[in-house]
């Protein structure tokens, strides 16, 4: 697995504890264990929407990442929610669709531990240059 | 202010550190205090791209509450990042574009610390209805 | 096939030509017969990507009256472009992700005449109700 | 006006019928014409969401055109239908959100003859690039 198929070195990722289940060209296999901050509210069984959104983000990315070998920023994000997803840990599976010298887009599934799939993200993201500033996502 | 327009009572929220700094029928400011948990990656002085997609869902959503007065689940959410989020407090406005039976539809600017705009959200809530168990968002 | 799943009852579809090429539960493929309104501009191969978009619309629509049996108004819909549509009969699948009391999401993937995965839609639409008008779409 | 604001060399956009407006760096408005084939369903008083749809993509297309001065492909559209918009012309805003090199990001609102906002769209274009191939849309 390349060493770019890690997320040790972003804050972000390490709040959320993402591992890496499984990687091959073009797909990526991503867990986030539970955490407790992670649930809606007091008393709740439900975890929070803005952790699934986040995690459609990164997971598409990384999908993007197994093809282009570096991180790309995310150029736009769309999440829909299917059913609410239960406490527990969240496996996600993300696929490009299309790898591009402009763009890539890629297709992001995300099931809670029952199993359910709970919701489903799509994401372009801006293919690497070879030479260039960080600019978005 | 209506006391559903309050974020203690959510766990991942209370991470999150939000604050409503102004709210009005169909629009919402909120601030979202730094933590350097939202750093994209060790030494880089940008923010993460799940920080603003979560922001975004959540304003959104906090801009229906303004006008039916408790939380509704995320229908589906788009984020669109336009530059990236430096470094220190987000400022977010969620306006209503539509408060319906069935849904509702809302924008939202995201802003970073230099009045920068970073991103924009457009989100879809599911309407209140009288009764009925939680299911999505 | 229900009667549901047939197009001649509106002039934009009439105006388009489709044909149901097949429709199960859950699943519908649809074909739209080239015409020469379609194109992009002037001496080129390539399809307006409007009529790629409306393609869109339509077929997760359908896709969600093979469960429903009747018309639902489109919520909202996302269409990502992947590549050019070559001048030809354009063939689109649908297929529900849910179906929902509230709003049901759909599916679509559309080819040109080569085969050739040109775009895919995601669109949500308002769950059909005992009574009440045409609200959106 | 730019030439380059024109709609009479695509056979898709005759066929619509539409018409420039106002033009400015950054903002265009658009009038299409109602037509009978635009039409929902016979003896309906709605538009066809289609209709309305590829007047989204158009318009945010032509918004990136008052400043790049060249038409670009679309890479993904989502368009939000508030209201069913009635048998009339529809009126199109499309202002740019950012233009980008590799980029740019367009808002659309659109309007029936009574005034009302029916749909909003929200899409993303390829910048221009100095020579190559068209790509999509």
């Amino acid at each position: 697995m390349s060493s770019a198929l890690t997320f040790g070195h972003s804050p972000f990722m390490r709040f959320l504890g993402l591992e890496v289940v499984r990687a091959d060209k073009g797909i990526i296999e991503v867990r986030l264990p539970f955490r407790e901050e992670f649930i809606r509210h007091d008393g709740s069984d439900w975890l929070h929407g803005g952790v699934v959104s986040a995690l459609a983000d990164i997971v598409g990315d990384y999908a993007v990442v197994t093809e282009t070998g570096q991180g790309v920023p995310t150029i736009d994000l769309r999440v829909d929610y299917l059913r609410p997803a239960r406490r527990g840990d969240l496996l996600a599976v993300g696929r490009t669709l299309r790898v591009g010298r402009t763009v890539s887009v890629a297709d992001v599934e995300i099931r809670d531990s029952s199993g359910t799939l709970v919701a489903v993200g799509r994401a372009v993201y801006a293919s690497p240059r070879p030479r260039g500033p960080e600019t978005a996502g």
